[in-house]
């Protein structure tokens, strides 16, 4: 039988904007798996699903003429760990969340990984609830205002242009791009290329139906891990 | 103004077990770029989103012991494109493209990225004309008698050994794996390691938090390339 929410979640449930009819799986949501079996990782990936479609949902609306490519990469912007871990702690989540004694001690109501996924597991555990059309309105409410915020052409960006002005602004050697694979036949073939940053021993590939594509990809995702691992904190 | 549909296409609707309240929708889910401005990308863009929260949610009932990691690898597979081709073959997807001429008379009709791409861009017609449980219900009837079908257990068998044994089968040397990246601090770091087949001139890249995981993601990516370039056509 369910237990009634501590204040603690009821001020959460109040932030979501919605009330869940089965309480458990709101505590679930925001149980880290080192307190023990009944942890979020299940919600989690039904979340990661949900917030998706609702994203992509509101940027097709919100961007009538934007292509498939622009699209998929605001969306990817939206869902990343830094953007998801700013949300929970809009919500409050460190102050709710519930993990073993060693983990919280070694600060994990703290760590962006363990915030974002809690903040995808709750959107799970709404989905499971009420179905899906209360879990988009509730990704609606949090982040509609960084949607409506978002211009699409600041992502389309040259990805090369940008990672090369980052590395010179901070005096390290710019990275280095090779083919690692092609697939497929010739009018439809799939590159695959490393971009590599050797002083600082980082790699990152992309794929895209052009060299030129796969760079540019490439490229974004080394500066996204770049830009992660740069930030204070 | 919405001309009403062609015998084929009213055939397609009767197929799907849905009838859009906006015709329009339906061919252009079915239109590929090379005919026009009015082209599936977008569609397809949402409906990619639409069946993976579909597919997701599915499994999530279907495996209710199994773990994150054995539904991802599960849902990853459910939505290769082989799988979403052989999806388009059975709702006869070949007869109703609209291509260019050129593009058809080169076998784009068959070819299996465009009929996967038109499937998604089906699923994302129909969200859109009338939301997510009717979409759900369309992707529960195309992938309902696979997912029944589906041991999640074969999903998580070591990809590592599998990689061999398919080499060794085909005579190929055995793949070497290196570690390309280490990311994070010690106690939350994540790998990437390449899985590289130097004859056949492929590489693939695993993420995971431990090496181990990391080159099984790499394996399971390089068996998924060789076995789909390894079918007939």
């Amino acid at each position: 039988m369910d237990t009634p929410l501590s204040p603690a979640l009821q001020a959460l449930q109040q932030r979501l904007g919605y009330t869940c009819t089965q309480p458990e799986l709101l505590r679930r949501a925001l149980t880290h798996r080192s307190w023990g079996a009944a942890h979020n990782e299940r919600l989690e990936f039904l979340g990661d699903a949900v917030l998706s479609l609702a994203i992509s949902s509101l940027l097709f609306e919100r961007f009538g003429e934007s292509d498939e490519g622009d699209l998929t990469r605001v969306r990817a912007h939206l869902v990343r760990e830094d953007s998801l871990h700013r949300v929970a702690l809009t919500l409050g989540l460190p102050e709710v969340l519930r993990l073993s004694e060693g983990e919280a001690r070694g600060g994990g109501a703290q760590r962006a990984s363990i915030l974002a996924d809690a903040v995808e597991a709750l959107i799970g555990a709404v989905f499971l609830d009420g179905g899906y059309d209360p879990a988009h309105a509730l990704v609606q409410r949090l982040f509609g205002e960084v949607i409506q915020a978002t211009e699409a052409e600041s992502w389309s960006k040259d990805a090369k242009t940008e990672l090369q002005e980052w590395l010179q602004a901070r005096r390290v050697a710019v990275p280095a791009y090779r083919i690692v694979a092609t697939r497929g036949q010739a009018h439809a073939q799939t590159f695959e290329v490393e971009c590599a940053v050797a002083t600082l021993g980082l790699a990152e590939c992309g794929e895209g139906r052009s060299r030129r594509v796969a760079e540019q990809e490439a490229a974004r995702r080394m500066l996204d891990v770049l830009k992660s691992s740069d930030k204070p904190g």
